[in-house]
């Protein structure tokens, strides 16, 4: 038996996310039937963490094992093959038999965008948050500085049925190795000239693991501070009080990626 | 009777083309629904040029005349209300009476993007033409400049029922103000690791005019070039050959987009 790493991008938006499902589209569920038809073997290919239905990767990671011959660099080019073109395998890698794409990982990075302008494009439409008004992108970023380091996310966490099988995911603390807005200006030759003065501020996170909505919270949450219903000093108290009602909505889901996995 | 010159953008990914059809979505319908709605008119939105189905545009040119007395930018505000993400409205501005998008137009350019890379990104799939095999791009640079001037394009036009309704039509003859192909790099930020070495070849043309399919017919053509099956001195032999077999097949339609048009 083979351990396979496979690293994959998809556009979410025509998916109901990652984890398969009866009768609907899923990441999982879609790469699994092309492993199937390539390969004849019936396999749930394990993913570093579930992506919610519309949430995008750059470069998920999932893990199986296969006990088909075909060498990984032939697999990847079958599977983008048969795949649809919203899902694209970037490479097939044999991973030790221990290797986990979950367990194993030890650290994720996360990107929100927030498209600023008055019109938003029709090419960014399902790729990004359309946030035309006023934001005090300053009390953003110092914000978002306060969730670095290790804290309880009780309060960013959304209620997750399916937690709490391994030991390990019990707690609700983990540590954020950088938290930060920065602003991406538009090149004129990608969209129409009345578009070019916008731009996109964009949320980056990297940290040890994540909770079930736990980006798009603090993105809800930054959001407030951002509109001014909140203050800098708001998100200490948020997280001290380990209480989801605590923090502000979840954003939504279009603008959420899932850039890299570390191992 | 107020003129209106009203300027949109669209993803053409899901729509059946620039020309209203029964019981199909399209750009000219949709805007057209959109109008009603807002005004109780019953009108039809006259483009600059039909746009074929999947055929994308950055400032399409539409004129109508109402009667409605909506401000335009207040109108511009809820024609993007209630139309659909993928159609949005740049702007919409009083106009002569005697200005019509179609006729009034003297110059147009259109851009066709090819993906150059082996694995086409999930987000652009449906805005780009993926080409991943090898293509002497110096020989397409150089076939590129062959049609810039005042030719007789009927090898390069599709037959067009629906032309000849105006006499100023009837001729194939078209002048190239620019025409040429230029790659377009990545920026780190916006796709996965693995598609950074990826880049666009990018066809850029200006003319007074495009028949039916031009464009696309164009690019195909070059892309035989850039294969080696024609070389640079066919596109003359084609262009003063006036028949349609002679030049090579019609590129996909998702890579073509309507940039500008000049008034």
């Amino acid at each position: 038996m083979r351990n396979l790493k496979i690293t994959l991008a998809y556009d979410g938006s025509g998916f109901h996310g990652w984890q398969v499902q009866p009768e609907r589209p899923t990441i999982q569920g879609t790469l699994a039937a092309a492993i199937e038809r390539l390969t004849g073997s019936q396999v749930l290919p394990q993913g570093s963490g579930r992506t919610d239905a519309g949430v995008h990767a750059l470069a998920q990671v999932a893990s199986c094992q296969i006990d088909a011959g075909i060498p990984t660099e032939n697999l990847a080019r079958a599977l983008n093959h048969v795949l649809p073109p919203a899902i694209r395998v970037l490479s097939v890698e044999e991973a030790a038999p221990e290797f986990h794409a979950r367990r194993s990982a030890h650290a994720k990075t996360y990107r929100y965008r927030i498209f600023r302008g008055e019109i938003c494009s029709p090419f960014l439409a399902r790729y990004v948050c359309h946030y035309p008004y006023p934001l005090d992108e300053k009390a953003m970023c110092d914000a978002a500085a306060v969730v670095t380091g290790e804290h309880d996310f009780t309060s960013f966490a959304a209620v997750d049925p399916e937690r709490g099988r391994d030991d390990e995911e019990a707690s609700n603390v983990r540590t954020i190795y950088s938290s930060e807005w920065k602003r991406t200006e538009y090149e004129e030759t990608q969209h129409a000239a009345s578009l070019q003065r916008a731009y996109e501020f964009v949320y980056t996170v990297r940290g040890s693991g994540f909770l079930h909505h736990m980006v798009r919270n603090l993105v809800g949450t930054f959001l407030l501070v951002g509109k001014g219903t909140l203050d800098r000093a708001a998100i200490k108290r948020i997280l001290d009080a380990h209480d989801r009602s605590a923090a502000g909505p979840t954003a939504p889901a279009c603008g959420l990626y899932l850039v890299s996995v570390e191992y």
